[in-house]
């Protein structure tokens, strides 16, 4: 049989008791027939823990010193791993993302994958070793200096050195069975998807579904590795991540024209009031907040009325860079002459993904009927082939979810009790 | 000016105030216009907190593991200094033991130095930054697996990296003012020694003054590279260790014969009694307890009774190895046909240590003398070149330490208020 590798989050290796039912797993694995690779996260808070300590000596550490710093805590729980999986009698060696041969530019805190040499991770399973790799880090290929890869980095590390290995697959572990139709904590019989394509998880994870990073997903659809997203509390069968092609219709369910709903509670929406409707306008407010490294996401500009010659234009972006955004654009009142900037962190997206909806007419008139007839008023819309979103105030999202999940009839008859978490990094 | 390598201990760097304390003086040494490198254990009890989490998961847990877990420890503090010391507005840079060329054996746990190439630290200083090295691991030349250098292994570093780079000095930092002519605790009137030759601090090392490892000094001495032992918590000189010819004798004493009086209270004594007097049976004893693993330190062996053509053979070890010595000896028991063993684990061993010695007659008899005036009983002697011991019953040990130092006028009038403290790793 073939390679695995299993990527285990933050939570599923807590603690020393963690650790070793992690151990069992993998050992068993092995035991399977399989070679085993093994991608860990830091044990628990650890990583919290050395930014604090970061904080106490440094307002604001150098980054390349960040990254050594907080590289200690994979390197810690991948020993201790590597220990749990020796003391069950299966050899096990642990390897530093250097090691490994992560081989990333030298953007510290947020370095992305240049290569992949696994040589020595090759020889420590033709050895008939378990091998165990730090995720979330690499070495940069200019500096030789060690590298982070900021959010997603561990998951994204998984499958690129799946993709590296040729693997079979990469088994994503985490405190979550696999990806659901929607959050269910919001909507009790949300079902677990088995299988799912690259792009509609794509649009669930960059629409606020918080189980598989965007760059992860990236990674696995640009090199065809299929993911496997399951519990480490469990052992049961969770979400495969596919090829379009390869994903299997449900059978009992005659038009998945829907895949899920996603939403997202983490954006706020800016609107600039009065803005002259002239060439060149919009543009230089888009501008400015691309110099203010802030991605927006949603934009929409009014029809201007004619009388006036003015329009507004609104867009959505994280919450986080709310501050940054508005000073930002204060400082083009004079140059643009618009009338007013307006600030709501109020408000939520949620989305319908399905590949079923290229081919079905009428998806988004059901979808707006459904959110009429629970008196959700529509913000904002915007949609990709396989995506409908709209922005709605934060306090009827959950409305909204339950809404479209029910009238495209994703529900499953039997209520799972799982809790519906996000994914470390 | 030249190169300074600078080793901070684990007490030096405990916490986030210490850590800042140590940027500083780091800061002005650079300040003063030297290069500077840096060596650094781990922060105060992290390596026991990471044995003790090693131990949860495995009870004998894999060496090349457990060295890939303690490295964690370094990494840390290394990269929290340079944090540090960037706060102060100076450029560091960390390195691990592998970055900065720390090339040993394949021995985990113990690995032994066999090259350094600091070719990275050199080019950091170069241009302009502080070096800041892990103590205690380097990168094992055959395997490439990370190596830990066992007891002493984070001096070594320093004194390793310090001859590599030509350095001018190597200052070993703790929290002891430097190298005493007693323990402090034991002789209130004990006076800081300003320069030592390599010889009798190795010899001060090998009997049980604990502010130098043996490797360091040796690797020192072997590359005539001087040490300068002082407290990272004051500014006072501290203790120069010299070629013995470049050792300035101190003005204040005529004749400085005896340098220092060490003490070790952590061996324990064997006598096998009653060996039949016949060639070879000695050997086997030394052979067992060689098979064993186990070093042995001084070694006696009494005048047979002609009548009985029996002797007796002493000699002392490790505490922590009495069981097994005693376990591999009763094995011998009736191939050698001794009567019995007896063990003694309430025994000290006091020294005399001092160049003078070789060229001034009656040393032994003055400290003999010295010796049974204060009561205390001889069980054992063995003699260097510069240096005569004795093992005393445990209890007398303090009041030999006292007799010893005074009879070789070693006190100071200042008493000074010190601690006395043991190195870390």
């Amino acid at each position: 049989m073939g390679i695995v590798v299993q990527k285990y989050g933050g939570s599923s290796v807590a603690d020393a008791t963690s650790v070793k039912r992690v151990a069992q797993r993998i050992v068993a694995t092995k035991k399977a027939g399989h070679d085993v690779v093994v991608v860990v996260s830091a044990m628990g808070d650890t990583t919290d823990e050395l930014i604090d300590l970061a904080n106490e000596v440094s307002p604001l550490p150098p980054a390349r010193e960040l990254d050594m710093l907080l590289t200690a805590g994979e390197r810690i729980s991948m020993a201790v791993l590597a220990m749990a999986i020796g003391n069950l009698g299966q050899e096990a060696r642990s390897f530093t993302g250097s090691q490994a041969g992560v081989i990333t530019d030298a953007e510290h805190g947020k370095a992305k994958i240049i290569d992949v040499t696994p040589g020595r991770i090759e020889k420590a399973i033709a050895e008939g070793a378990i091998a165990i790799v730090a995720g979330f880090q690499g070495v940069s290929q200019t500096t030789k200096d060690i590298t982070t890869l900021g959010r997603g980095g561990s998951d994204t590390t998984a499958v690129a050195l799946a993709a590296a290995l040729h693997a079979d697959v990469c088994e994503i572990y985490s405190d979550v069975d696999g990806i659901f139709t929607a959050d269910p904590r919001i909507v009790p019989d949300a079902r677990q998807i088995p299988q799912i394509s690259y792009e509609e998880t794509l649009e669930m994870a960059a629409n606020g579904a918080k189980i598989l990073h965007l760059r992860c997903v990236e990674y696995a659809r640009r090199n065809d590795m299929p993911i496997h997203v399951r519990s480490s509390f469990s052992d049961k069968p969770g979400t495969w991540v596919l090829k379009a092609e390869d994903v299997t219709k449900d059978p009992t369910m005659e038009q998945a024209i829907i895949s899920g709903v996603a939403h997202d509670r983490s954006e706020a929406k800016i609107t600039v009031v009065g803005v002259p409707d002239q060439v060149g306008y919009a543009a230089a407010i888009l501008k400015a907040l691309g110099d203010a490294q802030i991605n927006i996401d949603m934009i929409v500009q009014n029809v201007s009325a004619a009388a006036t010659a003015l329009t507004d234009i609104s867009f959505t972006l994280p919450r986080a860079d709310g501050q940054t955004a508005m000073t930002a654009l204060a400082r083009l009142k004079d140059q643009v002459g618009f009338e007013r900037l307006q600030y709501d962190d109020s408000v939520g997206k949620v989305s319908i993904i399905g590949a079923g909806m290229r081919s079905a007419p009428g998806i988004t008139a059901r979808f707006f009927q459904a959110l009429a007839d629970a008196n959700v008023n529509i913000a904002m819309i915007s949609t990709s082939e396989i995506r409908i979103s709209v922005v709605v105030a934060e306090s009827q999202v959950e409305n909204a979810v339950r809404a479209a999940h029910s009238a495209f009839d994703l529900g499953t008859d039997e209520v799972e009790a799982v809790v519906y978490g996000g994914t470390g990094r």
